[in-house]
């Protein structure tokens, strides 16, 4: 079920991270990418925000992402998080760890707030120091590029290889008040998270407390951010935080407030589609593939047989190539690790039936070839087992995916 | 340690299958690809020979697995194996099993076999029925195809997106007899060997019986063929099978006898041959790559470090654009799920430091692009950590892997 299907909040058109109440955004060039693009960003929020994070598991986390945990872990808010692409700081030892807290010293300075108030985020190239005095340059005019219509300035800072920009933003009705919520993400390589995406944002107007935001946080993400892949490759910088300004106007949120589930399908929501938005604009992706698995044994042995198809490397070649090769999604079912009753599984492409009761389907090619060129691919796959079911996103595999990784740093 | 370093073996130039006492081979063109190379073969033995086999993890299977594995369980020798390519009669149901014994039974007759001593394997394309007719048809041909220099046949006829022939053969002394082993197999695409890769044939005169070749099989397997990946799908028809005539006149080997060590080396040395032959020869590649880890906690934990190392398409990417983006490589470390102390990783590119104790290391640039053109390339990690080891084989990915698969089927 999508979420939109609850009915209960509508798209925000031209909505950006600072339609919620209190929050402000903005961009510069500091100099860290070599294109003239923006490459240093913030979101400020007018008052201290709940704040909740989710952070790669990736046993190499980057320097930003334990100084932004201790910000939070400090109060549970935040009044700005502070990005840079072009340079990961990742795998930079002590002098990456004292360059990410000068960064938040930097900051809180220069926008007159608490140093546990900021967070830092970086995204970009592994194992290089940060130039610092560019950063710093940066970081100081940063106060006059923050304003309210600046989520599409922010929205670009945070980009490297992305093609477009991941932003959203909705409107539900908490108590009678209206409140919102938005995001912008980044992709989109290395793009294998396992409990958080490289670098989303999310904001929101709403009064709730930092405990219950990383409730819903946790949740929304296992079923967003966790189960898209472009590559496989999970980041040492992927990171999801979310800032709520309380500022609507509306009662305080948790889980027993009668709007609660109102509000975690708007949150989902915003997960949902900057998720998706980082899966279809993979590094040199042509197409969104969504897998949905049903009857599973367990939703979580439907979550490992979507990954294992959505990261097939034959799979997302055969999607690029429009041929309905569905032997290698079977393979991928069958590797996956979980039980399977091989004599039960049905499979189709979009509505067409390729594969009934493990049999083949004499299905029409040119059929299945005009639906496998258009941008989205729908893989159904039910095992007949269970009720276990989990829905995935990823693209497909294609020239430019290696022409942009073959040679990233030069 | 190579095993060739043993000292005990010597590989015998232009050695095939067919070098060890008793085997005769050969292929035709039967009519299962499009073009004329050969698409049917047979491994043919004079005598019934002690068997052995590791077979794919995959739940799907393929019917002729099911087979070979019920006429090795018969007596434990096998006397033929027939293999066709264009075809893998995976996911083909009752009829496809049906299909596979009309092939055993069919070979059996037409050389004089008893049919629980027939093993039949097949590739190619996943969920076709086998045109069966062309099948037997090349069949009833075999008998005069398969000949003492057939060796070059038989490889020609296991090929699909296969570049070059992989088969390699050694001598080795056992209580003063030289005995052979030698070994063909195919890739190049769907490898990610779990149990074993996509058809492995090896063939011995030594003297041993089946339980002991299958102990042996199963310790070379896990070393060689499970260490490689091209694209990690693993396949649904992996196999690699084992006879020995035991015609060389030696003794019967065991693992008590003093010559044992000595013959599991050359074993050894004939899968890892193959297993990087396969590499190599991925799909679309251009170089080898081998991953050492060292230091490990333990030799499982190695080995899962490797596999993360060698299965990340960014790490092949980078290798295929010559860029030494060590970032890559500890990102994969990172995210192999293994512990690791994120402050003592060396990591050196054939014999350039780029990482040590976790600190960059400044490094000559042109001397790093100019060691990745090569066509080998080695990538050393060390964790410091305890005394676990592991080596690993992949390649690169390149255009052309993604141009093969986007249209394989048609």
């Amino acid at each position: 079920m999508s979420s939109q299907e609850q009915g209960k909040f509508i798209v925000v058109p031209e909505g950006s991270v600072t339609t919620p109440k209190g929050f402000r955004a903005g961009g510069l060039h500091c100099g860290l990418k070599k294109t003239e693009r923006h490459d240093l960003g913030a979101i400020v929020c007018e008052v201290p925000a709940a704040a909740a994070g989710v952070y790669t598991l990736n046993a190499f986390q980057a320097a930003p992402l334990r100084v932004t945990q201790e910000s939070i872990a400090q109060d549970g808010k935040l009044q700005a998080m502070i990005v840079n692409s072009g340079n990961a700081n990742a795998c930079t030892g002590q002098q990456g760890e004292d360059d990410a807290r000068a960064m938040r010293a930097a900051a809180a300075k220069a926008l007159g707030l608490e140093v546990h108030h900021v967070g830092v985020t970086s995204t970009g190239v592994i194992g290089e120091l940060l130039p610092m005095h560019k950063v710093l340059g940066g970081i100081e005019e940063l106060p006059q590029r923050v304003k309210t219509d600046g989520g599409d300035d922010f929205c670009q800072a945070i980009l490297t290889t992305d093609l477009v920009q991941k932003m959203t933003c909705v409107r539900v009705s908490i108590g009678g008040h209206d409140i919102h919520i938005a995001g912008a993400a980044k992709g989109s390589g290395m793009i294998h998270p396992n409990m958080a995406t490289m670098l989303g944002f999310i904001t929101t107007d709403a009064k709730i407390e930092s405990q219950h935001l990383q409730l819903l946080l946790n949740r929304v993400t296992d079923n967003t951010f966790n189960m898209i892949t472009v590559d496989g490759d999970t980041s040492t910088n992927d990171m999801v935080v979310v800032m709520a300004s309380g500022l609507a106007g509306s009662e305080t949120l948790n889980p027993q407030h009668p709007d609660w589930e109102a509000f975690a399908a708007a949150f989902q929501y915003v997960g949902e589609y900057l998720a998706k938005a980082i899966a279809r604009d993979g590094e040199g992706a042509t197409k969104l593939i969504e897998v949905n698995v049903v009857g599973a044994e367990s939703d979580n042995a439907a979550r490992a047989i979507v990954k294992s198809i959505i990261g097939s490397s034959l799979v997302k070649s055969a999607v690029y190539g429009a041929d309905a090769n569905w032997g290698r999604i079977i393979a991928a079912v069958g590797y996956s690790g979980q039980s399977v009753n091989v004599n039960t599984v049905d499979i189709r492409l979009g509505d067409i039936t390729v594969l009934e009761q493990s049999r083949p389907v004499k299905f029409d090619e040119e059929q299945a070839l005009a639906y496998l060129k258009t941008d989205t691919i729908h893989i159904h796959v039910n095992l007949h087992m269970g009720s276990g079911k989990a829905t995935g996103w990823g693209c497909d595999l294609t020239y430019d995916y290696v022409r942009i990784n073959a040679a990233y740093r030069t």
